[in-house]
Parts: C-alpha cells; sequence; structure tokens
C-alpha cells in the first residue's frame, strides 16, 4: 500500500469541514436544507473538489452532488462513499459533511498515486437526509434507490412550498426523479463515515468504531387520564393522579430498559399535565415514549412490556392508559462481511475496533433496500451533536482516512461483494 | 328548642345560591371578583335578606357586607357567622356563599320565632377570600382584624388598576380601612360553614364534619438539571436524564407523604421539560411541589425529607437539584372547645361526627388572629369545587342549617368563649 498522507488530509478535510459551515441561510450558526441556494452552492463547492480528485461530477435528479473516480475498466462496478450535505438547524459542521469530505480525501489518494483499482469508487452528497425542509427524510438516498413514495413531490415546507415547486425553482424537474435510481448491480457497497452522536468511542478511548446496525425505533403518544382535584383537600389515597401514575411508568420504563440489554434505549422526552396548576392534582398528562434498539424483535418485546406495565399502573391506581404508534422504522442491519473487514482495517490503524449500533438514522438505511452497507463511526466530542459545539479531532480523522483507504484497497482488490437477500 | 322548619329555610338558601350565581362578569359560568359592580350587587342583595331576618346591615371600609342581630342587651358581645361571597373565575355557586346563605337563615330563625339571645348574632359576606382580581388572598377577613400590610392597596389588576383605585370606584376609601377593624372583644367566636370541597365526608356518608384545623401549606419550585442528549444515542447508562430523575423523586413523595400520615399531602402540579423533544433526552425538569397538612412540625419534616431524597436521588445520578420555597402560610387550628361543641351538635343531627382537616384555606385563617375560630364543612358532590359542576344536597343543607341554629342557641346561652393566648 502506498503511503499516505492522512495528517495533511485530515487537516484538509477540517479545512472544508469549516468552509461548508459558511454555507449558510443564517449568518449565525449553521443551517442549510433541501432545494435552498445553499444547497445549490454546496454542491458546486463538494463538487469542484471532487474534480480536483479525479472525478467526474453530476448532479441527479433530486440534487444529490455525485462523482466517479473511474476503475481499472471504463463502467466498472462501483463502491460508493458518502453521506449527506444538508443539516439540522443551527446544526453542527461534522454530521454528514464529514463523510462526504472524507470520502473525497479518500480518492484523492488514489488519484495523487495514480492508483485505479478494479473496482469504480464513486462518492454521493445526499441532498437532504434530516428532513429539515419539508419533515421527510432520506429523500436523497431514495432517489438513488427509486422508492420516492408518490406523494413526496407535493410535499410542502412552512412557506407552502412543495417539493416539485422548490425543485424547479433550482433547475430540477420532478418528473425526472426516477432517473436519479441506480441499477441493483451499479454498486458493489456503499461506506458511510459519519460521528457517532454518542458518548461510547469517546468513553472507550477509540477514535473509531463499525456500526453493527442502524437502530430501529418506535414512536407512541401516550397518555394517562384520571381525575383532576384539589391539591389540599383530597387525601392522598383517594386520588386519581395521572402525574403519579406516570411518574411509576417512567421508573419501570428506565430500570426494565436499562436491564434487558445495553443496546435498547427508551426515552420520554416530552411531558405536558393538566390543568398544571401548582395547588391542583394533575387530571391527564400526555408524554411520548421514544424506543430504540438494533433489534426488531427485542425491540418490539421490550414495547410491549412497557406498555403493559403502563396499563397495569393505571388499572391498579383507577386511571385509564393510551397509547398509540405514530412512527416506526425497522432496524437496519450492516452487512456481516463489510463489519468483518471494517473491524479488521481498524485493529490495524487504532490497534483494536469496537463495533456498536447507530442510535440515529442515517441515509445507509435506504441504500440497505439494495446493497451491502457499512458504517464507520468516528468518535465525537462529548457525544454531542445537532448543535453548534459538535466537533471532531483532526487526528481521529486522519485515522477514519487511513481506514477508508486501507478498506478501499483490500475491498477493489476482492471480488464483488455478494448481493444481500432480498 | 323552638321547631326548625329546617327543609323551608334549606330551599331558600338553594334559591339564594342561584339566584347570587346570576351574579356574574361573564353570562357563561360564574365569576365575581372583588369591587367589582357584581360584588356590589350581591352586596346589595345579601344586604336585603339580612334586613328581611331583622339584621341591620352595613358594609365595611373593605367592601364586606354585615349585619347585626341584636343580642337581650344593646351592644352586646356577638358571636360571628359567615364566608365569603368573591369567586375564583369559573366558580361553582356554594363555595363562600353556601356559609353566608345559611348563616342568614340560622338568624332569620330566631327572628321568625321573636328570640333573642345574650349574645348578638353577627354575619359577614367577605368581599375577598380568594384573591382573584389582585392575588392577595383574605382581604376581607383581615379587614376585620386590622391586618392589611402596607402595600396591598398599591396592588394592581391585570388591567392596571389599584386596590385603592377600585374602591374609589365603588366609593370605598382606602384612608378608611382602619375602621373595617374590630376590638378583640367585639365577637365571642367566628364560625364559618363552608363545603368541604374534597371527597371525605362523602365516602363517609355524613353531610356535615367538624373541621380540625385548616392546613399549613408550603409551595416550592424545584428544579432537576441533567444533560440533554439524542435519544438514541445515548446509552441508559450514560444518561443524565432530568426527568428520570424527576419521575423517580415524584414516587417518593406519594409513597412517603401517604405512609406518614393521612392527613399529610403533597402534590406535584406541573411540570415542564427542556428540550421538550420526542427524541431528546430531558435536561431539566422544572416542576412545583405543594405540601399541606394540619399541624406545622410534621409538614416541616416531610418537606425536609422529600427535599433531601430529591438532592439524594439527583447525586445518585451525578444531576443537581434545587427547590425555593416561594409561599407558605402556617397551619390554623379550630379552637377546641368549639371543635367539642359543633361534634356535640353533629351527634344530635346526624347521628354522630367526623373530624376533618381542611385542605384549602378559608377566611377562618385570618380570623384565628383575634378570635375562637370552628367551622363547619358541608358534604359536596364528588368533591367537586371550583368549578360549575359543584353541588350540595339539600337535604345536608336542611342539616347544617339545624346544627348551626343548635350551636348558636347552646353557645349563645352559655358564658362567653375564653379568648385564645396571644
Amino acid at each position: 500500500m502506498v503511503a499516505l498522507d492522512n495528517q495533511q488530509a485530515a487537516a484538509r478535510v477540517m479545512a472544508r469541514c469549516d468552509e461548508l459551515a459558511a454555507i449558510s441561510e443564517s449568518s449565525e450558526g449553521l443551517t442549510r436544507v433541501y432545494l435552498s441556494p445553499e444547497h445549490q452552492r454546496a454542491n458546486a463547492l463538494v463538487g469542484e473538489w471532487m474534480q480536483a480528485a479525479g472525478m467526474r461530477t453530476w448532479q441527479d435528479a433530486v440534487g444529490n452532488i455525485c462523482g466517479r473516480y473511474e476503475g481499472q475498466s471504463a463502467g466498472a462496478q462501483a463502491l460508493l462513499l458518502g453521506s449527506h450535505l444538508d443539516t439540522v438547524r443551527n446544526a453542527g459542521r461534522y454530521d454528514g459533511m464529514l463523510g462526504v469530505v472524507a470520502a473525497i480525501e479518500t480518492v484523492q489518494h488514489f488519484h495523487d498515486h495514480g492508483i485505479r483499482l478494479p473496482l469504480a469508487i464513486e462518492i454521493v452528497g445526499f441532498a437532504d437526509e434530516e428532513g429539515t425542509r419539508f419533515g421527510i427524510t432520506l429523500l436523497g438516498s431514495r432517489g438513488l434507490t427509486g422508492s420516492w413514495p408518490q406523494g413526496w413531490v407535493d410535499q410542502t415546507d412552512t412557506n407552502g412550498v412543495s417539493v416539485s415547486q422548490a425543485m424547479a425553482a433550482l433547475g430540477l424537474d420532478a418528473a425526472d426523479i426516477p432517473s436519479a435510481a441506480r441499477k441493483a448491480d451499479y454498486f458493489a457497497a456503499y461506506l458511510e463515515l459519519h460521528i457517532e452522536q454518542g458518548p461510547c468511542l469517546e468513553r472507550e478511548e477509540l477514535a473509531l468504531g463499525v456500526v453493527t446496525a442502524i437502530n430501529g425505533a418506535r414512536r407512541l403518544n401516550c397518555r394517562f387520564v384520571g381525575m383532576a382535584g384539589h391539591a389540599g383537600t383530597v387525601p392522598m389515597s383517594h386520588r386519581k393522579d395521572a402525574l403519579a401514575a406516570a411518574a411509576q411508568w417512567m421508573v419501570y420504563i428506565e430500570a426494565q430498559t436499562a436491564q434487558r440489554d445495553p443496546q435498547l434505549v427508551a426515552t420520554v422526552g416530552t411531558l405536558q399535565c393538566q390543568p398544571s396548576a401548582v395547588n391542583v392534582i394533575p387530571g391527564e398528562v400526555a408524554l411520548t415514549l421514544d424506543v430504540r434498539g438494533p433489534e426488531d424483535q427485542p425491540l418490539a418485546n421490550l414495547l410491549e412490556d412497557l406498555l403493559s406495565q403502563g396499563e397495569a399502573i393505571a388499572r391498579q391506581r383507577g386511571l385509564q392508559f393510551h397509547a398509540s404508534q405514530y412512527y416506526g422504522i425497522p432496524a437496519t442491519r450492516c452487512d456481516e462481511a463489510m463489519q468483518a473487514s471494517l473491524a479488521q482495517v481498524l485493529t490495524q490503524v487504532q490497534g483494536r475496533s469496537l463495533s456498536l449500533p447507530s442510535g440515529a438514522g442515517h441515509d445507509a438505511i435506504a441504500m440497505a433496500e439494495h446493497w451491502p452497507v457499512g458504517m464507520l463511526f468516528v468518535r465525537c466530542v462529548g457525544g454531542v451533536s445537532h448543535h453548534p459545539a459538535e466537533a471532531v479531532e483532526v487526528g481521529d480523522v486522519a485515522l477514519a482516512i487511513e481506514a477508508c483507504v486501507g478498506w478501499v484497497q483490500a475491498l477493489a482488490e476482492q471480488p464483488p461483494l455478494a448481493r444481500p437477500a432480498g
């Protein structure tokens, strides 16, 4: 393997993430949404960097910026590297962008050394993963899989502008969306590098980790209905306090989830009491439950247990309990062979590997519909993401580039990966 | 004792409560606040009823409507009966008014039979107990005790109108407030009849109960501060979830309060999480704690225990806990001799007596500064108060009038009650 100046490449990645962070709809903070002028400017800049790394570039029909570094033979099957270029509101500068910019450095390495591999390398900067503007997510990666649902082009932003209108403003035509789709044999695999967005690597004192699965998630609106009453005149034994019931349930949720499996998480993120007065016993409490886990069945079992306990608590107290799921996404397994080869590379570059699930969603969820997917996590400071304080260490980025280059080289010199079943 | 037609008197009480309920600032529901045109109309109507019961009437310097039924000798010491005529917003029609209107029927009985007692009987319809308009409570009764704090006349309502301005609009002069005060030997005792506002009498299948004390109360703003985080990426074991901590504390509050003493109550009535998103671990939770009990020391002990447990939970979880008391009122004991004589009367009228504390505040709190106070509770349907559904049974009101008449007769024929110490 040709020597890699990964320190210099990492420094360039940091500078480019800074440069992208300046492309924001607001001068304070970073916000860059789908089909905005900032989307266009970011695509143009990333396209230039791709070209400088010897890639042919184009913007596809849903607005993804794409680049191809040809293999030893024209039209070879490609390895796809990438992540997304859109952000949440008031975002950090690495969530998404790091994966795209580090991928460019990976190709840059082969380009700088005049190396062509049996497989082509393509990079994609996905146009919308976060769903910030239209409230629908993974629009970029679902362009490549060809799985945009019927209604998406009519979704509107808060100003009433539809996706198709916003596309037209950027010179895109909603009728062309199917042309963004790639055939199943076009890619050998998809590798996404991303910040962890959690504290595990930091606690393990490791720069990089291999993702085992992107957690499945369920979200529910829940409600305890008891009876409001005077905080002074109703004895404790006569109360139907909806908040006391909810508290008992929350204690159970936390204990039971932690006890079952360290990879399961459950969160009550919002809670409202009615009537909400210091001197009134809460008659009704609305709360949300978010549960996630890397495997669907254990997650379903946990949720069933939590809900039946909610019922039981309500019954014991003479209250009512209601729960309705309004969002669910199954777990996405990362490709086993890719996990193994990524772990091997991590052992080389940082002494050992660590496998961990991803609690957050990623473009790899969509890509796994058609292609083997793998993900590498990069340690982020304090596990913070979706916040201006999001940070990565340049040394970790250097290791990440080294790992990507090593993995691409090893993989591209082997026969193509098996397609996953289905 | 002369026969009492308490059924007819009770029917008149119900009709008069309905008549008062029509005197409201809104055509829907009942809202009657201090120093409003409705206050004036209610005083005028109640004054007419007092006069029809043979009483001399006047409105005092803070707007209380007052009546005196002279004793056997002019200027005799008086028993004071009464309650308040103001309401919360969207109120029921018995909280306060029942005590005034039933007192008039009590006097009516003696008047109808031409009976003069050794003691005079006075009735007061207090002008403001609830504090709905100016956010300060017991204005009427503190007129009689002469304990209006310095700043009260400058308190303003939501329209910026001060108490003294509102007084002037009703023809009252704030400079005259001290003239509303009564000398310590003016009254022998104060008896207040009031709906229970709780479920105890209903559960005991009793119309009436004797109040032992008006509970002391403390109100606190409390806060758990942890760390917000991604609901998917932070393992359960690494969280500093402020809502999970609050839930653990609320479970303790409920269990510990119920276990210590059935007369203690503790309520978390409001709770807000930050940042309050389904997919974000709550970093901060603000909640209120309201604790009440009929004796100050056990209440203080409970509160100390609850707060130290809040601290302990926060410490164990690596969070911070803050609590600050913003309101406190000591418990008010009802006069022991009055409790005994009221219990005796209740045993006569309903077969047995029940003693219970009052969880809500009443004018008797202020009156106890200078005079022996007693309270009789009347069962209310479902324990509901401060709500249009507030209801009492006419049969219970008949028993209440019978009890009041019996108690006044017995007491007025005995030597004056001893003054309480201090």
